[in-house]
């Protein structure tokens, strides 16, 4: 099924079989002091700037996050929001921490945003889902609850046939819902990404919505990241992922193969297209 | 199911859940000039060299093959395999045109080798299976037949349970067989890479026996191939392929990744083992 969102000027359509759609991750203090230290002396130079580059770097929907220590996430976002306004046009997946921070920025979208996120737990799914029925958003669905992250992926596909369920008494339709099934690092588990991928295989053929995965996160702890990023992003889009959540300046070569080999571009232009920038750039 | 190959002093176990089997491709005159021109001279410390450097690049099994103009296939294999037990212990992979050349060359081989290839032709199946039986060797089954490479995946697959049941008939298991699903390259049909990923992914769930894929081919024609073959690879990994013939010093540090992010590296020792080894380096 297809997702659609948003941005000023630009609409972005989620799906299978269609050509992978890339989340920019870089919008978000955590682990970036030098944004950190902005965010708290409210100078947005910075987030723009990321915003301006990840666009350009080919990102399609940009993630923003205002979570850091010393910044009032529900003062902040929407300023944030405004900033990249001006600079981009593509949609937005506001990431919070406080759901409160979200109507004041929401008003502010013109289109349709992705809320990220809602979980398994109770007082997340009562408290974010009316916000995305009211708002006529997308949201990102996490499989966790009150007990954490389960390990197996059976448990996590539980979770996620649950916000799904929960979505749709509400009116919210299954197509509204990009699920996450969550990736923990290979470096302290090592089946940890089998059962985010059994996870995201069940995800994908029992409820058909569209997935996320911050995969990064596979090889914290790990030497060589870049290799274990890049090799579990394609076992993951084999799988069932559709908008990854990553740094699209790494990554978009690597999508762009994928692609390619998965039978979703059509004629190898996306491909040569791009090939021929970064051999000209 | 588990594939077991042997060589003058190493057993190889190929199956699913197992580390991947790397099969070197290195050892074949197709498109080396130097190479082919050292066979025609009956020269073939090339041969031992590439056989060296491959082991050594991590190759499990190294395929053979020495069909090049000016080169009687016949003559030529049984002392090319002869000088290739001189320098490794490797299981070893006949990769003939003539299926007359392979039993003086199985002769020499200590251990258990692999017959590559026998294809859905009545011709084939009838020529190589005997052979097959008769040394107790395994083998390699190419999804073709009289008709050329299927386009779709659902007609390899039925000649992929073809191979398997004209085996069966003869008391070859299905243990000792290695499908290839072949691949063309997605640069002259983008749907090339899906109909062999599914074929590979029927393989998998229906028979369950081992895989290899000759995966470079993919990129031919394109640029960036290196990039498209290593995606590909993983794509394919997912979707069943056990023991690829690639070139080893290329892909080993992928092949690793990928193992671990499927689950098939305990402690991630494989993939950490090999990396201190390139740091070294």
């Amino acid at each position: 099924m297809d997702t659609i969102v948003k941005g000023k000027a630009v609409e972005v359509v989620i799906g299978y079989d269609r050509p992978t759609v890339l989340i920019g991750e870089r919008i978000n203090p955590s682990g970036k002091k030098k944004l950190a230290q902005a965010l708290r002396d409210g100078d947005l130079d910075q987030v723009r700037k990321e915003a301006v580059n990840q666009v350009a770097a080919g990102a399609d929907i940009l993630d923003v996050n205002v979570v850091t220590s010393g910044v009032d996430e529900v003062a902040m976002l929407p300023k944030a929001v405004a900033a990249i306004l001006e600079v981009v046009d593509v949609p937005l997946c506001l990431d919070v921490n406080d759901p409160a921070a979200l109507p004041a920025a929401l008003k502010l979208i013109p289109g349709k945003a992705v809320i990220n996120s809602v979980t398994g737990e109770e007082k997340s799914l009562t408290t974010v889902l009316p916000l995305v029925k009211e708002y006529g958003a997308a949201v990102v669905g996490l499989t966790m609850d009150e007990k954490g992250i389960p390990k197996d992926a059976a448990t996590r596909f539980a979770i996620a046939e649950r916000i799904v369920s929960r979505a749709d008494a509400l009116g919210i339709p299954a197509n509204d819902i990009i699920m996450d099934c969550l990736c923990m690092s290979v470096g302290a588990d090592d089946r940890a990404a089998v059962a985010t991928l059994d996870a995201v295989e069940m995800v994908r053929q029992r409820l058909g919505v569209n997935q996320t995965l911050g995969a990064s996160n596979i090889s914290f702890g790990l030497p060589d990241r870049e290799l274990i990023n890049h090799v579990f992003l394609g076992a993951a889009i084999r799988a069932g992922v559709t908008c990854p959540t990553v740094d699209a300046a790494k990554v978009r070569p690597t999508v762009l193969a994928l692609d390619l080999v998965m039978g979703r571009d059509r004629f190898a232009r996306r491909f040569l297209t791009d090939y021929r920038a970064r051999s000209a750039a």
